[in-house]
C-alpha cells in the first residue's frame, strides 16, 4: 500500500534562503506516515488507544534532499512501508516537485509502550499482526498463504 | 574544533508521548551548527555576506534516536565537522542527557550561493580555504605547514 | 469573500497536555490568510513579484482560545478581511472545530516594502486598489461605485 | 518578580523576508514563561506532578509587533506576572532588540488540570496561593501583611 499526499509548502515552512528550512520536512513526512497508517484504516488517536500504545517514535532516519523547494509550490509524497521487523518498521518517504524526486527519506520507527514496570521508561513492543496485515490487504490474490508468505519476506530484508 | 552547546528542552518542543518531537532535534542541531561556526568566527549573518552564499544548505542527514529526552531537561550537544571536501562537508552532532548519548546525526552540507547565470537556481561553490583554516586554526604548533596538511587529509577521508 | 479551509491536526502541532501547542495556530492562520488571498487569485509567490513587497508582516494581533483541539481531529477555518486601511489590512480567523468555534484571531497586517532609501530596513506602503477590488468583486450588482463605497465603509471601521 | 532572559534568533526561526516568523516569537514566550516559573522555583515537570496540573494553557493573547528582527541578533525578553485572578494569570512579555521595545505581548493563561469527571476535559482551577506566593516573595520589606494586599490589588484589576 502506498499514499500520495499533497503538500502545499507555507511561507513558514521556508528560511531566509527562501526554501523549505529542513526540519520542516520531517514534520511533512511525519504527517505523511500518520496518512499512510489513515489509508491502511489506523487513526492514530484510536490507534494509540486501541493497542495503548504511546506512538511510534524514530530510532533511525535517512535522508536526501536533492532539490529545494519554495513557499506556494504544491509537492507530492509518496509514503509506504517497505519493511516490518518484530518490533519496528521502515517508511519511505519520496517528495516529488513537478515530478521530480526532490527529497527521499527513510524512517525506522519502533512501537512503543510506556514500560509495565517503570512507566517513565518507553518500551518497544511487537507490531501486532492484525497491523501489519492492514498494509498488506488486498494485495494478493491467493489470499493468507500470499499473505503470509510477504510479510516473511519483508521481514527478512 | 569543537562546540558544546546546552540546549534547554521545551515544553513545545515535545510531543503527545511528551517526549522531543523528532524534527525539534534538527532544528537544535542546525542552532549548534550555527553556533559551531561562530566559535570559528564566522557568525552566520556576515559569513552570508563576506562569502556571498546563500546558506549551507543540507543534501544528506543521517540520525539515531538512541535515548527519548523530556521538557524541563537540559541536554548538551557537541558538534565538530569531521569532513571537508571540495564544496561540502560534514557536521556530526551528538546529544547527551545526562552524560548518556542519545542522539546522533551527521549533517551534510553544501557551501551554496545563487546561480551566476540563473538566479532562480542554487549552486555548491568550494569552500574558501580560510573558512575551512578557522576551524583547524590554534590545532597545530607547526603552524601553515601542519594546518594545510591537516586539511589534505581531512579531505581524503 | 470569505474562505473555509480544513485543516486536519498533525500529532507533531500538540504538546504534552495533548492538545494543539497554541503557536501551531498561529502557523495554521498564516497559512490560511495565505489560501484567502489565492482565493482572490493573489498566490503568493507572485503577489510578492508583481507588487515588489517582501511579505504582509503583522503589527498586531489578538486572539481567543475558547476550546482545546486534539491530533486526529479535523477542524475548519473561516478566514476574510474585515477591513482595508490605507497600508494595512485586518484578518479575522475562526476556527471551528465539530461546529464549535473554539479560536478566534484577529491579524493586522501591513502591506511590506524594503525602503528605498535603506535596504536594511521595511516599511509599510499603500495596499494597491486593485489587490482590495479583488476582494470585493462580485459582491456588489452596482459595480464599481458600490465597491468603492464599501471599502470605504470599511476604512472607517 | 521579573525575568530577563537572552534569545539567539536562528535561521530556522526566520521567513523569507528574513524576519522572525512570527509564530516563533509565542513560542519565545512560551518558554520565557517556564523561564519566569523556574525563576519562582517552579521547575515544569516538577510543578505539573506536584498541583496535579496538565498546563498553563492559554485563553487570550495580545501582541504588538514593533520592529522586526532578523537571524544572528540577541534580543532580550523581560518577562513578567501582572495580575493573579482566582484560576487564571496574565503574563506580560516584552522584547528587546539593542534596547529597542520590539515585541510586547500579553498571554492569559489558565491553571488548567483534568476534568476529575471526565477526562477527557480541561478545566481551569484555582491557582494555589503558595504558586502565587513565590512571585511575591522577597518583594516587600513589611513582610507578609504587604505581600497579601499587593495579592488582593492585582486581583481586583
Amino acid at each position: 500500500m502506498k499514499n500520495r499526499k499533497t503538500i502545499h509548502i507555507e511561507w513558514g515552512d521556508c528560511d531566509p534562503a527562501q526554501i523549505v528550512y529542513y526540519p520542516r520536512y520531517f514534520a511533512y513526512f511525519d504527517a505523511c506516515t500518520t496518512a499512510l497508517f489513515k489509508k491502511a484504516g489506523l487513526i492514530k488517536r484510536e490507534m494509540l488507544k486501541t493497542y495503548r500504545i504511546i506512538g511510534i517514535p524514530l530510532v533511525d532516519l535517512k535522508a536526501s534532499f536533492i532539490a529545494p523547494s519554495r513557499f506556494s509550490q504544491d509537492v507530492i509524497v509518496e509514503s509506504e512501508i517497505t519493511d516490518w521487523r518484530r518490533s519496528s518498521f521502515c517508511v519511505r518517504h519520496r517528495l516529488f516537485n513537478e515530478g521530480v524526486l526532490s527529497v527521499e527519506c527513510v524512517e525506522t520507527r519502533v512501537w512503543a509502550a510506556l514500560s509495565a514496570t517503570d512507566p517513565d521508561k518507553i518500551e518497544s513492543i511487537p507490531v501486532p499482526q492484525e497491523v501489519i496485515a492492514r498494509f498488506s490487504a488486498g494485495k494478493f490474490s491467493a489470499g493468507k498463504t500470499g499473505s503470509r508468505a510477504q510479510r516473511k519476506s519483508l521481514r527478512k530484508k
